[in-house]
């Protein structure tokens, strides 16, 4: 079976409809349309329609969605009530923002350990655990563990990243500002915030420079 | 004068160059070919001439590229050499965590300070400065300040930006998982976790499946 192409623009937007459907009064009617949500995001009508119709079918004509099926269908399109076990690698303040932070869960995401190669870091009272890195392969072995979070720097990416597919993680989460090489059945979803901020900066320049012209 | 588009993926590779193209020993040979960075670096031979090209003009058919041409070429392109001014938003624990980050003076941004509404935050002894919200405004008219980094959760996030607006602000990296409104001059450029997330899951789940079928 071939993949869905869903856009990352449009893979943005439905965590925006969850949250305003949710944040819906209980007693609201129970059929919501596109266009009252388009309205209520600041979004265009045809481009909630077309969302809506990809996540759920399309509404009915005059009633538009039923609201409960709306947030049951999104929630299953985003695979938000399965829940993906990972572990982090490098337990640093990017590493711990990552493990502290509770809103990964709604979407799926359960990060069970860090480990770190610096000991002093270990925990096992408060928050999520901490543990030596050499304790990593017996962990995976132990847990399902399919994904795999890497905060190390970057000269110490392709190191881990290698250790983690050897465990059988199946997908990495790089915050490394490198390029991991991984063989064809890894998935890697890197987040470079260099290069975002690169592009912006960028940009702003760009325009600055029109501005003066 | 219209803006030069650059591929963000193109430019997710050019910190790799530089990267390389800096580790190599002082005495190596003053000038690298596009053949030899491709190899080193596990990318395609024509993909990095053509990188090399946009930011440096061709090399030399016989001798390639003279590596500190190269070097600064790069840095000029990526406008690391000057530095924009920014502050940021929700100190927090991402947000501390992207203040106490020093690698992002390479890419030539200093996170002057930090705000947050929870004055118990407040320091201004050791690391950044975390100041009091209702000191924004004084701060921005102080200094030139032209970028703002936004961590502040989802629901404060929109005021935030409007304060950072009507501060003068230019540019804003959003870290909420919002959609920011803002006037045409000003840009955005937002990291949305969890939609990069909520993608690798989305494939995972897909590759999985296909493995059954």
């Amino acid at each position: 079976m071939e993949a869905k192409k869903i856009s990352k623009t449009m893979l943005g937007r439905l965590p925006g409809y969850l949250n305003y459907l949710k944040s819906l009064p209980e007693d609201t009617n129970v059929n919501i349309s596109a266009t009252t949500m388009a309205k209520a995001l600041n979004l265009g009508d045809v481009q909630v329609r077309k969302d809506l119709a990809v996540v759920s079918g399309g509404g009915r004509r005059k009633t538009g969605h039923l609201r409960e099926t709306l947030i049951s269908d999104i929630e299953n399109f985003l695979d938000y009530n399965n829940t993906t076990n990972a572990i982090l690698i490098g337990a640093g303040k990017l590493g711990q923002a990552l493990m502290d932070y509770n809103g990964f869960e709604v979407f799926g995401l359960d990060i069970l350990v860090g480990f770190d190669i610096d000991e002093s870091l270990t925990r096992t009272q408060e928050g999520k655990p901490i543990y030596p890195m050499e304790e990593l392969e017996d962990f995976c072995r132990a847990r399902n563990v399919t994904l795999g979070i890497i905060t190390v720097p970057a000269n110490a990416a392709q190191g881990v990243c290698d250790r983690l597919v050897a465990c059988g993680i199946e997908a990495i989460w790089n915050f490394a500002p490198v390029h991991l090489n991984v063989p064809d059945h890894v998935l890697v979803q890197s987040e470079n915030l260099a290069v975002s901020l690169t592009a912006l900066r960028m940009q702003l320049k760009e325009r600055d420079k029109a501005a003066v012209e």
